[in-house]
């Protein structure tokens, strides 16, 4: 195996931590996004779609989203679990893991892709059809991270983790959330206690450095 | 348990074909939102966030994202399996799931969100802020839908079904993904073969009435 993945990117971070929380080392390809490396024909070669981060395997075939590359890991290293283990859990770990995305990690994506100069005609990753930015989606975006910040500021106000009483993936796509966040000029602050606290505690887990 | 739906919306569709496939049956309450009973205090008191569908437990606490409600069924009733097997399964599951609802869903709910005049000022679902509509996003999504098709078209020349060679959940999304384009005048056509083969599989089986 082998995962193809950008060091400064979020996406590819969610699974770097991932796989640090769950001890599996995997041999890393850095791919440079910015200088349009993943749209060459050696990548493209590799995933036709040109995204990171790309989990390739050992028969040549390829998974490419970030949370199916973290479920291809669980099933074949299902400790430490980090996906839920009775049925409300599960639930409560999927509903909160796909808050963090669609309603974090996606808009502060809206508003970097929408105004970031090396994306000025490539407003999508990979191969999607090359679109011009939209400056109201940029806005729009930095609207519903804000909205974002403190539904995760009420919700760490109810329990220690993201999804619960332990980490778990959520706590993960939050964490790589409130940090891409900075990219874009929106940061936690002292109005956000419980996130603070939080952020203190996950950043602090080795796997946060990966 | 209740499920909180709208009958004609696409998201709890998506929940009502998975308990089909399950043969599972819950009590369902239809909500009103073109006419906004999911924001009128009586739903806002079961679910503050004001989305459909949401599934409230016995206790009073609620579930409130599509496939995190499908995955606490699942937990519940593992058969028949609709998630993957095997790691290689569970992965291209998830994978393809999370790109018919990425790339098609979404897309599509761009789309007629930013143009349909019940939702001229929330362009938003829920309580999310309100929101003008975008066009240019609304265009953005015609784009990137059909691109969408055209990768769902190849893929179904591949395999019988969307994530290989039996019907999972990533078959319930990219179905009622299609389903919804219609509203936005996006059909699939001639120059669609593994499509339209696939899409009346699909929509024979009993479960795409639910």
């Amino acid at each position: 195996m082998k995962l193809y993945d950008m060091v400064k990117a979020p996406n590819p971070r969610r699974v770097r931590i991932f796989l640090a929380e769950k001890g599996v080392t995997i041999e890393t390809v850095e791919v440079d996004i910015p200088g349009g490396a993943n749209l060459g024909s050696d990548y493209l070669a590799i995933n036709p779609r040109g995204v990171v981060p790309t989990l390739a395997l050992d028969d040549g075939s390829v998974i490419d989203e970030s949370i199916a590359i973290c479920r291809y890991i669980d099933a074949l290293h299902p400790e430490p679990n980090l996906f839920g283990r009775e049925p409300l859990e599960i639930a409560r770990v999927e509903q909160w893991q796909r808050r963090c995305e669609l309603e974090g990690l996606f808009n502060i994506a809206a508003v970097f892709r929408n105004t970031a100069a090396p994306f000025a005609n490539r407003a999508m990753p990979g191969t999607a059809p090359s679109l011009p930015q939209i400056a109201d989606m940029a806005e729009r975006g930095r609207v519903l991270t804000r909205h974002f910040i403190d539904a995760l500021e009420a919700r760490l106000g109810e329990s220690d983790f993201v999804a619960g009483d332990r980490y778990t993936v959520a706590d993960i796509t939050a964490l790589v959330a409130i940090d891409f966040a900075k990219w874009v000029q929106i940061r936690i602050s002292d109005a956000h206690p419980n996130l603070q606290r939080w952020y203190a505690t996950v950043s602090a887990r080795p796997s946060a450095r990966a």
